[in-house]
């Protein structure tokens, strides 16, 4: 793209700029734009100073027009920008790698000083895709706490209305203002509720968790009923029309939700089956009422999605189906700055919890001990060795699902045990 | 092997024999010992009937000589038997399937009508090997308990005393009379109990458990001092000389046995790191007092080995070595006959554990699911959508350990939710 | 969704039209648009009958208003659609599973009737996500030609110019006329030819394929320099500027293209290294000059893309990058109704060869297995025996890859073997 | 064990001893004996010196009293040896670690120098156990040929006659003088003959090559023949008889040996269906006429077995049972010092191969590069980023076989491209 072309990004109304503050910025390359970046100018006199992500940035601003150097923290220049701002926008040319290219960058929003709100928000569409392009349903600012609700995985809500095609249709996406490519976004799970009193489950266990001999031969009935009534009164569910043998069979309800998901990277979008390093359908029975997720924000705004309720499930989610059914949800988001994740952390009153989520058993468990290893030493400066002496005696692992396109273990560590780090 | 050689195999003396009791038996095919199965004769005039293993067999017996078919559940005549009796053993030739071999049987001896007896036994050898080729040290009656202890798994006994090379070397092993290939071996834990205030753990995390990025990264010191202090008293261990940041680091002792096991089948003789269906190094902290374990029987005798304690160990025994002690044991034997299981079965108060034990984590807990449901339909009489149900919403696993030649996983349901299935 | 709302979706010219012919019909639920299917009617009077994908319909058309019935193979009706006809377009109601949704169609393009086209093909723009949503470059027909570039995995052609950012950017995507959901595309390779004279490749194995020992000890250089010299006269690559042991180092070239992809199902997107049952980067070194590849078609007009040429790669690429270079590229396409399998398959003068492309290498083995075995069951006939005993004794298997977020296996068998079982 | 009792070791007889030579040298800890390791003295007046296995030794011999430190290749004294010799034999103590042991030394039998010789062996008993404690059959030089025959898996020879139980049994164990661990025993296969006109296979995938969906639901006869018919003029196996469908199937017969192995490290014992670093029941389609297999030697003699010939068999073996039939085989042992590695080797006219014998399909493509990537760095003296290159481009697998209790993949590599490396 040559240069000239790029005075065409920028509106034509012409005022002086006063460009402190935070900005979002981009590298558009090869006619395609990059990941966003979060750039902090500070105007003194002509001298501009600031930060782009964990480099330094310094250079000159005069008349509109701004160039700066992009520092490493080896202090090794790594990119060179011209540009001009134009109210709330800036767009110019750098250098990098000896190659020239174009940038643009927009004036971030800055967060209304108020209080935190609380929304409630009653979903109206669904969506069936964990994707960045899909509009946000509303904007969240961090603190902000939501109020709603989500169908199940068949798509019915509380009052068994079928507002979705099935294949766990989410609430939302919520846009979390300020939330850029290298945060971390917090959601904390005040409510995770029951709003009616029937489920359904699966009524085989997936032949993957099964020896090849057993699902060979097991001798599956077609018309199985799998309904299940939930007494929400006394915590239990039991078969809506139990066999024989079942018919004194009863479970107590633990509400969890399958899905928690930001958008994942690289402009990707993936079935709402999946789980991943954005979150998704994690199925986990520990992600309950109480418990905080930490998401890697993969693009500006996050893109929150929640769903696929479940009244109880046990370890790996081996039915395919757990008790699938609606629920009342209430979540509190938050940002932290940087701090990214390779995958998705929890923490409850009890644990810190560190996500695998992988192509397999034992590439789930190695990336769940690696993350937790590392949220160790990141957080209590332990070394290699006194996080393996702390793991190795203390580290609790739960299987959270063998069924979806990527397998789910979670590392945990009792709290009570980390206090003795402090 | 011609009919004639037969005889040479009885003794001598001739005596008016009466079969009528247990035997074992084996055939004797090409130069080769099979396994032993378990005969029931019972003689009326010159009638014989009773049963090997599950089938019946029926035939005369008369002047020493006898003559029986064996036939299958199905009425099927599998084998035809003839042979003399001298004493205590008897041989002869079978025809099965158009061959012609030779077979053995030896009384078994009768199980002395006593009440149980309680046997302290100091260990004087270990051994290295999960082998049935080792003389037994004990024989004991079902029933019977014994009072023991175990050195570390590096050979270390409760003084301190280096008693043994390392790998862990085992106490034992015991034979446990009337034990059949095909039946059972009880071995309820009554005591597993520290009985040395120091144990040495591994410093460093298994690469197996960790992403590559990490295990080529981490900053391991060689001469990390993992020698713990434990704490009998107030029930905690911790690091005998600690870095800073672990000074305070304090960890709940959970006494366990990593090895408990029987003879492997078909002669095979397997390293003490092993484990398998045999049970072996099965490295499970849930293995503690109060849990019984069984065992599938390979051999005569059973041949029971115990070792390995360890004071306490995270999920996966990520180290290698967990926190390596030596241990008090008392433990209390008792058969099933029949009922034989494809890997060990443990038993607390609160849980029925199935183990999986194979080649990797999928295998690993598809054994551990099969078995369980396995076990819910033998012993409930649940058909395949019943376990289903029950396991979906119920199941929990233990990723026992991870750094064995084999991979184990429990797979357990808790004993208060079986109650409603009665 | 109302009835009334339907009309909405029609032009709102009419006059009489003629309905007889191909359709492409979708279903409208909860706001969502299903997968298209192929429907083809046929008027006779006012009797309508045809099919849709392999159900009959039958029904009756009068004054642009049609009422039919979808019939199953075993006679059933699944589902009564009513609804008008306008031009080139239809909507209407459908009633099926006791649910309302709405239904439109558009009429298929009769694909001319003339002789096969070749096009030449100047890639202008380059695609770094496999996904539906992308403009189609070209239309081409059933039996087209296209003759075109592709640049190398880091968007260099064969000029040595950047055109793209780096990960595998497609030349593509071209729209073929005809291809719906369940059809099976054909892309015959008449050229895959070097059209430079340099490659770049990795210089490091990816540690998934070495042990953990071998990978933490590696001592790898940082600099070490791995472009290539391609010698396309004598047909050999050697390193640029080669280390002294490696002066003489030669290797055949070889050049297949890592990358033949259809837009992914359910409107996914993926980036350009994945992998999948849509094909997408395969990176196999079987996939050169002569070979035909089937791939699954997801949504109308298929949608292919090619790219990431290598000039010669080992099995399972395990450098992360074979010789990475850019290449001339001639197919042609075709369309097979129907026959849809759940993986790519390839043919070659010697072999038919089955992916397998799964999260794992047990998981793809199997699936390549089976899909070879399925390819056997289908067009020769087999049995399930017979395939085992064909398999059994002469399959052969080729570890395509193991870097992507997939791995790859190919398992195949000699065509000359196959001729005896016609 | 006390030091006085270490005389008991030794004969009686006193004579003025030669040490100079090989000797066998062991340590007995804890009553049990290590292994032997490899002992060359020197005496030259009474000054000693020679070497232990890598390390030096140097001391003092007088009055058949020996004295001498083993000194590590950094120069460290890491033992102390004190003993006496009378005639083959020596014993003493041995201080290392702070810890007095006891050690015993034979003197090793000086290989006649004459000519090798070829032996022809008719087996008479076979084995169904890989164990190093089986007497040995026959005692070879290195550089002795054996010309002998294999029964088929079911233990059946070249007439139709069965020798043995089932399940692999072997020819052998054959002792090779001189074998030590830490050596290569060397096995070049001059003939790998049919010797009859028949083989029985399965006739049925394996499930774990297959997808649990086809798994379940393939529909296998049960009365399948799967008699093959060996046409060794022409070189084909076809069915004895065929089903219509494959009258016409032939498939090429290339003879070739399942099992080769020498005996388990650590006094294991493996039933003959293992593979494993020993070798083993290997099953790889490529171990045929003209191959040499490079072993580990694990205990004096090495004790080399072999059977388990197949006439033709696919990759991964995946029915089980390949065309299952006796061989007539000649082969020639030889030694290599040293050079031991982690896995079998095997070389042909055309490759070098690496075995990965592990656990699963990852960890044995794992051990398979690794192993192979480290031949080519000892033997071309490579650097690791050069041997990433040459594997990188060149590497060929092969997956030997899915179906033994562990998993074996071959990786290889073109001996003529290695040329350019010298």
């Amino acid at each position: 793209m040559a240069r000239t072309l790029l005075y065409l990004l920028l509106p034509t109304i012409s005022l002086a700029t006063e460009i402190s503050g935070s900005w979002s910025i981009k590298q558009v390359r090869f006619g395609e734009e990059g990941s966003p970046m979060r750039a902090e100018f500070k105007v003194d006199g002509t001298k501009l100073s600031g930060s782009m992500n964990d480099w330094k940035l310094e250079g000159t601003f005069q008349n509109d027009s701004l160039v700066f150097n992009v520092v490493n923290p080896s202090g090794k220049t790594v990119a060179e920008f011209k540009g001009k701002a134009q109210g709330d926008q800036m767009a110019g040319t750098v250098v990098s790698d000896n190659e020239e290219s174009v940038w643009k960058a927009a004036r971030q929003t800055k967060l209304a000083n108020t209080s935190p709100q609380t929304h409630r928000f009653e979903p109206t569409k669904f969506h069936r895709l964990f994707s960045g392009t899909i509009p946000a349903e509303l904007r969240l600012s961090p603190g902000d706490t939501v109020i709603t609700t989500t169908v199940d995985a068949g798509g019915v809500d509380s009052k068994g209305v079928r507002r979705s095609l099935g294949g766990n249709p989410q609430t939302g996406p919520f846009y979390v203002e300020g939330a850029m490519p290298g945060d971390t976004l917090v959601v904390k799970f005040k409510r995770i509720r029951l709003n009616r009193d029937s489920a359904r489950s699966g009524d085989r266990i997936t032949s993957s968790a099964l020896t090849a001999n057993y699902a060979r031969n097991a001798k599956y009935e077609d018309n199985f009923n799998s309904e299940w009534k939930l007494d929400r009164q006394e915590g239990y569910a039991s078969l809506a029309k139990p066999t024989e043998r079942l018919k004194n069979f009863k479970v107590k309800l633990q509400p969890m939700l399958g899905c928690v998901a930001v958008a994942p990277a690289n402009k990707q979008a993936f079935r709402t089956g999946w789980p991943g390093s954005f979150g998704g359908n994690m199925d986990y029975n520990g992600l309950r009422e109480g418990v905080t997720v930490y998401l890697p924000v993969n693009q500006e705004g996050a893109l929150l999605f929640v769903g696929d309720g479940h009244a109880v499930q046990g370890d790996g989610e081996l039915n395919g189906d757990a008790l699938e059914t609606s629920m009342d949800v209430e979540f509190t988001v938050d940002l932290i700055r940087g701090s990214n994740t390779q995958a998705p952390r929890m923490e409850s009153d009890e644990f810190l919890m560190a996500s695998g989520i992988q192509n397999s058993l034992p590439e789930a468990l190695q990336q769940a001990t690696t993350e937790l290893a590392r949220w160790l030493e990141r957080d209590y400066k332990l070394t290699a060795n006194e996080s393996a002496i702390v793991l190795g005696t203390s580290i609790k692992y739960d299987i959270a699902e063998v069924v979806d396109p990527q397998i789910h273990v979670v590392a945990k560590i009792s709290k009570v045990l980390l206090e003795t780090l402090k």
